[in-house]
């Protein structure tokens, strides 16, 4: 019989469908070959995107120069503007504002054929850095009050140019989202007394069914509810309600087991497309006792047809029991 | 600039990136060839699907015999089952249940390659009427809190067969998106006294920018906050909760204007995949001041990625008024 579980946070529920029980096999299509043609994210194409706002590695050059080893710029299509101020506005019954923010590309690395399953822990350790520098770089301005950290792998997950990069847009509003799961994060606190968070990571570690893979500061889970196969949840054993407020040993202690949660997938899923996005706390609430920083990665291998659309349910064919379990397995 | 704009209903936020302007054009693929192969849902092959619940069309013929117009099935691949008692679980700090409910497939039409932007508006009204059917026999069934209608049309919106057919899930809870709908409308009346899906039917109709077409029971409209480009709902004029408490020849009245919407955006979009959905009240509210029901039709015209993912906000290329100006022009 298949099973609905809720998500112990935001409460949405997930249709668990064991009957119809996916393997990684199942999902593996053929990797995609390299699209070619031109790249404005290789070195010496640097001029084509707009100037680059922070750059790692190059040991006194000039900006948008060569010698780089990290380099960030603004999305050259944005969907958000940095000039401006915010400018709310009502039209009859409805609402409007200003589309004021900031939409940055992080170049993760200057080859174009890395990717996050193949880069060393050092150059992910450095594209972990780069995430906290923008926060914190953005939340000085005083217009934005939340920013999303996300990357597109693939073109099912919407990557329109190969060359490994993440992206980050900083917004006017807390995204709906985040306000779910700091909604349900405070109502439990306000009956537990004790962070949600905290309490899944505590007792992941001692079912150990839903675990992928640990080390002394992360643990790497595939959630209770999840909303698609192989989902994957990375989240720091110690409570922290921001995702800069990390002692700097933890960002190494991350991106090793960020980097071995990459390829475990990678290998698993044929390495399929994926999305995964950063939630930290707000930018001006660094401190909750009931919030706690966490990384959510999505492989792309189902698609959100009309019932999940109607109803935000997710209708998932393979248990996250599983999908752990195929990931332990995974051979490195 | 881009432009923020908020649900009126939910509150969810989307950006409107006037800059990226899509047009129809810009959509349009090439319309994908018939797949051909084994169908179920075909005539001659009734044996292949779950006895059915339901048929129209046949004079006193036997059931899963030949000679229906419309046919309605178990889906031979349910997300629930009908079978067993909703038993609800912890198991630590999760939550979890049986997945009791019913999944049923709705052929709309023995002719393999009808679509709803081709059949008569006779057809049209048949398939209307049988969802109406559906949800009063189902409604009977007390474990069930809600019914959720939608169809999923072409590969890119999950359909997995191509023969014309929708589905319906019946769900022993109310799904997250309809609460959220309820928890807005109910806001809204406390504030307001008034409905604000009649309040939007007002405005649209006043404001005319957003209406893709109109009748004297029924209006279909861009919605001013849409998820993707080219989204359109269809409102009842006249305020009524639940779908199954229409007036006999307002179902005729739905058929002509659902219709000439399905024509519209299969000339202005080219055929491309959709979802649509039927947002009706809870099975056991059928009469509240503040819900008024609808269908919501999503085009399949743009990819959710790591943003959309990680935030609920969504970004869309096309002004709905915009949408709605190309879909009035459409020569039919």
């Amino acid at each position: 019989m298949p099973e609905l579980r809720k998500d112990p946070i935001v409460g949405r529920w997930v249709i668990i469908s064991k009957e119809r029980g996916k393997r990684p096999s199942d999902f593996c299509v053929e990797r995609t070959a390299s699209r070619g043609g031109f790249c404005p994210f290789c070195p010496g194409n640097e001029h084509t995107t707009p100037p680059e706002v922070m750059a790692y590695g190059r040991d006194g050059g000039r900006p948008d120069g060569p010698g780089w080893t990290l380099r960030v710029t603004p999305n050259k299509f944005p969907a958000l503007v940095i000039e401006g101020n915010l400018d709310k506005q009502g039209e009859g019954l409805y609402d409007k504002m200003n589309g004021i923010g900031a939409h940055e590309v992080i170049i993760e690395s200057p080859q174009h054929n890395d990717t996050l399953a193949s880069i060393s822990v050092k150059k992910f350790a450095e594209v972990l850095q780069s995430y906290r520098d923008r926060l914190i770089d953005l939340s000085r301005d005083t217009r934005f009050k939340y920013i999303l950290v996300f990357k597109n792998f693939g073109e099912k997950a919407g990557a329109s140019l190969e060359h490994t990069h993440s992206q980050l847009i900083a917004l006017p509003v807390v995204p709906e989202l985040v306000v779910e799961e700091l909604n349900g994060a405070r109502e439990y606190f306000r009956y537990k007394e004790r962070c949600v968070f905290c309490d899944i990571v505590r007792q992941e570690l001692m079912q150990g069914s839903r675990v992928v893979t640990e080390n002394p500061h992360f643990v790497a889970v595939t959630p209770y509810a999840p909303r698609s196969p192989f989902e994957t949840w990375i989240l720091p054993k110690r409570h922290v309600t921001s995702y800069v407020d990390m002692w700097p040993d933890e960002y190494w202690s991350l991106a090793q087991l960020f980097s071995e949660t990459m390829k475990r997938l990678d290998l698993a899923l044929c390495g399929c497309s994926y999305n995964f996005v950063l939630h930290t706390g707000p930018l001006r609430d660094r401190e909750l006792d009931y919030y706690h920083w966490h990384f959510e990665i999505m492989p792309k291998l189902t698609l959100i047809a009309g019932f999940e659309w109607g109803s935000g349910f997710f209708i998932n064919p393979t248990p996250p029991e599983d999908a752990a379990k195929y990931l332990r397995e995974v051979q490195l």
